[in-house]
């Protein structure tokens, strides 16, 4: 049976490179989900717009509106203080962490491949992302892949196929498939270009310098 | 350590008893939530409120428009279809499955946990649901309660204390605790009074009837 499969695509590089890295795989992918939460970074939705059209699929952008006001104030992503620069690792950085964000958009993307009979959800959490957030980490996919299986009676398989990679890692297979990286927005502070600063664009700039991959980002500093 | 609760609370039978076994056993509770889905049979949300005033609580009425919007018409239960007459274990009783509906709302109150510093929450769920609704049995409750657990970096246990009693065994705990039973809403047709032929009904008529308990609630037929 050809697995079709709706991917979260959040703009980001990772989600990018999984959405090329899945139809490189075969497969059978018409429409990729988005969530928009309230994130002040919204610049990443457009660029999800921008790589599902590069990709040839449509997207879905799913608002989260109820969720979003339970948790506003409760993070630096949602308006809840300054986004913290510094490595992605150091813990000013637990101040990204929004409550249960991955579970939240998980069910949604579940609910939606019941709907329309798929029959697989894909999400690009790595490695780089465990130390930090605990809704990234392999414990809690296996767990969370196991809840969306029984609860749609056994019709939907949760994928997270980059779980056990590095950022770089995935530049590289990235480039390997020539996915559209240069339209993914990485920076948490939103501005008109990737800051230089902040933990996910330094992550970024490293990722790419490890896999000795042209950075075609351009950065403020 | 003291624990600290937060209970789904429908208006239903179940979670009543179950807001009461929990009180009963010591559980700190100062809020219940309730989640306004789209569902028809709205009086379930004056009950729940009733039932929170009766023993004591504040209940948090949490709006799911977004969920409600992207599964609306998918279920006899939000505006889709007739609800089925008959008994509840019937193949007719699928139209009343809601995709994804209790780990939706598990996830809502775990991030509402996870904001106020509960360290768990507790779902009504009971043996008599396993037939008909995937997101009720044992082996989701446990996969669930594990990828929350997770995904909260182990702040959150998720509790399901009638897992596997009978709602017979339900209503006599109840009973015992003195439960304000009267006051919960089990009809999905959700009229003035219980119509005593839904699904539903019919499953509270034997529960009552099963216990050798007087069934206060007023049924049409």
């Amino acid at each position: 049976m050809t697995p079709t499969t709706l991917p979260l695509l959040s703009g980001g590089l990772d989600s990018c490179v999984m959405l090329a890295h899945l139809l490189d795989a075969g497969h059978v992918i018409r429409t990729a989900i988005a969530f928009d939460y309230g994130q002040s970074h919204r610049i990443e939705l457009r660029r999800a717009t921008l790589i599902a059209e590069r990709l040839g699929i449509t997207l879905y952008t799913q608002r989260l509106d109820d969720y979003g006001a339970m948790i506003h104030g409760e993070c630096a992503l949602t308006g809840h203080g300054a986004i913290p620069d510094g490595h992605y690792t150091d813990e000013t950085m637990k101040k990204t962490i929004v409550p249960m964000r991955n579970p939240m958009m998980l069910i949604m993307a579940a609910a939606l491949a019941m709907q329309r009979g798929i029959n697989s959800i894909a999400i690009a959490v790595h490695a780089g992302d465990h130390t930090i957030y605990p809704d990234c980490r392999p414990e809690f996919i296996g767990a969370m892949g196991q809840a969306i299986y029984h609860a749609s009676d056994g019709r939907i398989a949760l994928l997270a196929p980059f779980l056990n990679m590095t950022k770089s890692e995935i530049v590289a297979r990235g480039h390997q498939l020539g996915a559209p990286m240069h339209l993914s927005w990485s920076c948490y502070k939103g501005g008109k270009k990737h800051c230089g600063t902040c933990g996910t664009c330094v992550e970024r700039r490293e990722a790419f310098n490890l896999a000795g991959i042209n950075d075609e980002t351009e950065y403020e500093a």
